[in-house]
């Protein structure tokens, strides 16, 4: 089965947004397991989208476009799709019954134009759409599929996972099962290099993708039924488990954040984080983990010397160029100032190169409970941004083994 | 002049990256005034590559590529150029020895398969890549032309900036200068409302873009020289700024936090931050700015009752409902501990409309200086990430008019 993507707005034409849907979709269907060959762009123009969505339809077996499906005279989408199957578009008076509810409950009466989108082909099934005011079309006709979605990445989302997904998943007759196992501290091509002594397998596949907070590994099975598929992601979880042992720290929606936070309110502790040079990225993602009212005390960032020493650090340590020493200080005032069970103090010192514009650096991670520990990050990153998040997470992957220990 | 860009890899196809190339080169090309009707991605296949590449050249007077130079046998870009055109790859000597220094110069002999990246055919000039290996290709045949640029976003963008962009401007004949006039506090459709009272014009143009710090304004005149294209821009300007006065917080480059920082060090003034609620946004965003150091005391983070009292903040606001006293004093809590002569504190509070997933919330902002003054901010966002960070961009701005008071 072959797809084609095809995502519809003139504002993509004028750069004006960056296209998240088609690396969504494109993602999704590998899952899948189906072929995808070609993705394209086209403007709010009738001529030029009937002609791109003729030769989709004509290469094609799946067609899935997003945009086009507003309520506007630049919302073309549905009546491209009639012309292309010279079908004609009619009112369906339950869409357009849910459509003037949608505005009623939000104490409005429903514009004129927004009875475009109650609208339907005979080949077509209204896909609903609960956070915005577009039903999506699943339409099948002579063998082939065009599934027309939302543009708005929340609203396509919620259609993809609800509505397309499903139907998709009894097309290819299959159940796919997928699972990501998160790593970190290892590179990709160390993981790679690891994971080499397992059998390949066409299925279940295996996929790496190196993310902020580590390395990612992706199985997906492809199975008759769910609990055959779960058999085959969990064999191939143990089998990866066993080669990749402890720099595995999560798995599927769990963050670094999470699993300290639940490590911490497992033992009944609390954390208190010090910045310096990481600017409060490590602060940031404690403060917006779900739970953290349980366990984290709080940050203080410091971006200079005197801020250092109005904290609370000594000046003689504010001052210094003994970065480690630095952040075994603010580790200790961390935890004494927020009366916290582990303190976590994080310096740093980064320089750049001239010729090839990389960024050196080096991090420097303190924590302190009954004893004060220092984790140094040698770095050499092209990116400075990506250098202090990752030291955020080096700090929450080394908190989690010192829990554990 | 009508454009048509290509994005080649199989990664894109396989939703492994997002594709911000694209959006990137459309914008260019929007400034430029050549019209784009058509983008597409397409992987490494040299079938698919050369119809896809033959369709552009067809029906597109330019047809912009990034991806597929690169040494391996999966990058086939020049390969399928030369069979569309019909001509001979050969490789160039000077092109040949420059790869050669490239690698010397980091104490490497040169793989062999990087000698396929010294190939030119006669239809094209070679375009210096001094980020990376692959140099581009500028493609002149038939009055038609084709650029090939690599996929890495940042060899891309200086090879666009510094080869491609001159020579189009070159074929345009004009000149494209363009401002981005930033504003802030008032709402995209109340914006584009005051400018309709200006003559509408086809040169220059206006447009608005709704970014997290506000609305921007983007002016782009063309002209035969520069001098007019500045004095047609200039004028533009004085038209916006007479309409849109002191919402208007910065152009260009500037920043919130930059423009925050200038007046600042004008006044020899310093600040300093307590935030609770927006996670450290604000300590972070003024923790990255330039020059920071001369002015950015720092930033206490308290997530927590706990954590506001470890600060020194009363216990009984600590607690306290009252959320625009809880600002006040974190204010001036933020002020006195780490010794700035303005303190900023920002509290909020949100909840969740279970129907539609809507987060209303309200934000408090405070600042200490002679006086405690207090900005509410009401926010009915679909993203709690956003408020945040715009309650960060508020804070900022209210800080610029305090300064200029």
């Amino acid at each position: 089965m072959k797809a084609e993507i095809m995502s519809i707005g003139t504002e993509l034409l004028l750069g004006e947004i960056v296209d998240t849907n088609t690396p969504y979709l494109a993602n999704q269907l590998s899952v899948l397991g189906i072929d995808l060959y070609f993705t394209s762009a086209v403007g709010d123009n009738s001529a030029r989208l009937l002609g791109t969505l003729k030769q989709a339809w004509d290469r094609s077996d799946i067609v899935l476009t997003t945009g086009g499906l507003g309520p506007t005279q630049d919302d073309i989408t549905r009546d491209v799709i009639a012309t292309l199957l010279g079908e004609k578009m009619e009112v369906d008076p339950q869409l357009k019954q849910e459509l003037v509810s949608f505005f009623a409950r939000r104490g409005i009466e429903m514009p004129e134009s927004n009875i475009r989108q109650a609208t339907v082909i005979p080949s077509a099934t209204a896909l609903v759409n609960p956070q915005g005011t577009a039903p999506g079309w699943w339409v099948e006709k002579k063998g082939k599929i065009i599934v027309a979605m939302p543009g708005p990445p929340g609203e396509m989302h919620y259609m993809w996972e609800n509505q397309v997904l499903p139907r998709l998943q009894q097309r290819t007759g299959a159940v796919i099962l997928t699972r990501m196992i998160k790593t970190f501290g290892t590179s990709e091509a160390k993981v790679d290099e690891m994971l080499a002594d397992l059998t390949p397998s066409p299925n279940p596949t295996l996929a790496t993708y190196a993310k902020l907070d580590g390395i990612y590994i992706r199985i997906a099975a492809k199975a008759e039924k769910e609990v055959e598929a779960r058999r085959m992601v969990d064999g191939r979880e143990a089998d990866v488990r066993a080669i990749l042992g402890d720099i595995i720290w999560g798995i599927d929606d769990d963050t670094q954040e999470s699993m300290a936070g639940r490590a911490l309110i497992d033992k009944s502790l609390s954390v208190a984080v010090a910045e310096s040079f990481t600017g409060g990225f490590l602060t940031q993602t404690l403060a917006t983990a779900a739970d953290n009212e349980r366990y984290f005390k709080g940050g203080l960032i410091a971006a200079t010397g005197e801020a250092k020493m109005a904290l609370g650090l000594d000046p003689k340590l504010a001052k210094s160029e003994d970065k480690a020493e630095v952040a075994r200080a603010m580790a200790v005032l961390a935890r004494q100032k927020l009366d916290a069970t582990v303190g976590i103090g994080i310096e740093g010192e980064s320089g750049v190169e001239p010729e090839s514009g990389m960024v050196p650096g080096t991090v420097y991670i303190a924590t302190d409970s009954d004893k004060v520990d220092v984790h140094t990050v040698q770095s050499y990153s092209g990116r400075l941004y990506q250098m202090k998040r990752r030291a955020a997470y080096y700090a929450l992957f080394d908190l989690v083994k010192l829990l554990k220990a």
